[in-house]
């Protein structure tokens, strides 16, 4: 069985698979970096293709059988349920029993949430990704990664304070909230928002065609764009508490990452994982602001 | 003549009047709360409208009549030139010297630069603030306020290195780059470029209907958006002076505000002007990431 192999390979303090979190319009024709790098973790093992962000998966599984098929995954199949009832259905769990792997494509996130939260389904996947198997989303499949996931907000304008939902993700990133499309899009507001309401909470701004591959507590940045990663932990000040829904933000020394295509990040540190240590960066402003 | 009035209710130590300088689409129509704050440092006295930005000016002079009308700018008065022989036009110049302020109006911040920079008009709108006249901008009037202005740099993605063109700009705020219709338009990335390119400048994105008004070193936000200051003093990391061209941009330990109405922000000091010292933001993160 594939699983065993790819878990045999992995270093013995972290049994997990990889996350690989894609923050939507991935290469499909070209390089395919990060397609690339999901089809190196499967070792040939079947690729679960699961679409159930989507109203209409219709064409998905077309799309990504022909960008995937002369990367070695030639076992792809898909899993769509309509509703939770169909979580329970022993013919879809049956493809996920043998799978090395799983990929949400994107849609809406809440669907992914709603339908296959605290199901068999879900269940399936967290084993997958306990005995070392890949878990990877794009765009709304990214976003419901993390603990806490960002549902609704505007993008393209900065943050009101009344304005942003939030729902409970499936968890695979702890203390982080992950946001997607996110340059293009111009999400920096409300991902800025997300993060005022408990700095705990890193957030995870990822562009299209890049993505983040994690391993253990640490991951390394692939594709063309970036990945911004705010932290709020020294925030002095912020309003979204006291505020109006109306009224825009207000938040005062947020820390803020920019990464792209071989950096890495300590999640558990909060760090950058290759730089000088942070009291060297209070050192160097603290000269330049006196 | 106005302008004295003007400059006998400022602070001694500050003969400068104010700048307000503003992210584009200000509102023109119902609250219009930086026009208002416009209108209310002239006190009565005349305005320029300097459509210099634009290569098509009709049309911005009564938009802004308009707008001004009933909020007792009744002294309204354009200032175009075409070429930089115009800025010798003896009747353009007059029209300067009796103005308690000027407002530049939006198009191409280059148009500005190139065409009144170092000449008569330059010259005569530096005495008009140095006696205490407001100068304002909007949009491409915004940007060309700093030293070292953004002339092009792609919207709605993030910073590839190569991807940005930076001017000198008119001036009037000094060490800080500004960066307008900035959540609207997406342009964090190109802010964060520019900053990366010398730390030494503060990155201010201004959004749309949202403006700062600076009087000495210190400046208060209005409107309804965010303003955000990109600190990259403290900055631990970057790849702007090594990678290609197309690569995007890597950088650690950018210091952010998001600023929003009733903010207010030292330059001198690159702070907020009303939050606990800097010192206890680090000691709050060392907490958290220690």
């Amino acid at each position: 069985m594939r699983p065993i192999a790819i878990m045999s390979e992995r270093t013995r303090q972290n049994a997990k698979g990889p996350l690989i979190v894609i923050g939507g319009g991935e290469d499909k024709e070209e390089d395919r970096i990060i397609l690339r790098e999901i089809a190196r973790h499967l070792d040939g093992g079947r690729l679960v293709l699961a679409t159930v962000a989507s109203h209409e998966p219709e064409g998905y599984f077309d799309v990504y059988q022909k960008a995937f098929e002369d990367l070695g995954v030639t076992d792809l199949v898909e899993l769509y349920v309509k509703d939770r009832a169909e979580t329970l259905d022993p013919e879809k769990l049956r493809l996920l029993d043998e799978a090395a792997g799983v990929f949400f494509s994107g849609g809406d996130q809440l669907r992914i949430a709603s339908q296959i939260g605290d199901t068999p389904v879900e269940q399936r996947i967290r084993e997958i990704h306990g005995r070392g198997g890949v878990i990877a989303g794009t765009s709304a499949g990214a976003s419901v990664m993390s603990e806490t996931m960002l549902v609704k907000g505007t993008s393209g304008e900065s943050h009101k304070i009344g304005d942003l939902h939030m729902a409970p993700g499936l968890g695979f990133i702890r203390d982080a909230i992950i946001d997607q499309h996110f340059a293009e899009r111009g999400r920096f507001g409300r991902l800025l928002g997300a993060v005022a309401h408990n700095p705990r909470e890193l957030g995870i701004g990822i562009d299209e065609d890049t993505a983040l591959v994690l391993d253990g507590d640490r991951f390394e940045v692939i594709g063309s764009g970036c990945i911004y990663v705010v932290d709020g932990a020294g925030v002095t000040h912020s309003n979204i508490a006291e505020a109006k829904p109306e009224r825009a933000l207000s938040m005062y020394d947020v820390r803020l990452h920019v990464l792209s295509s071989g950096d890495t990040f300590d999640l558990a540190h909060r760090r950058p994982a290759a730089v000088p240590d942070v009291t060297r960066s209070h050192a160097i402003e603290a000269q330049v602001t006196g």
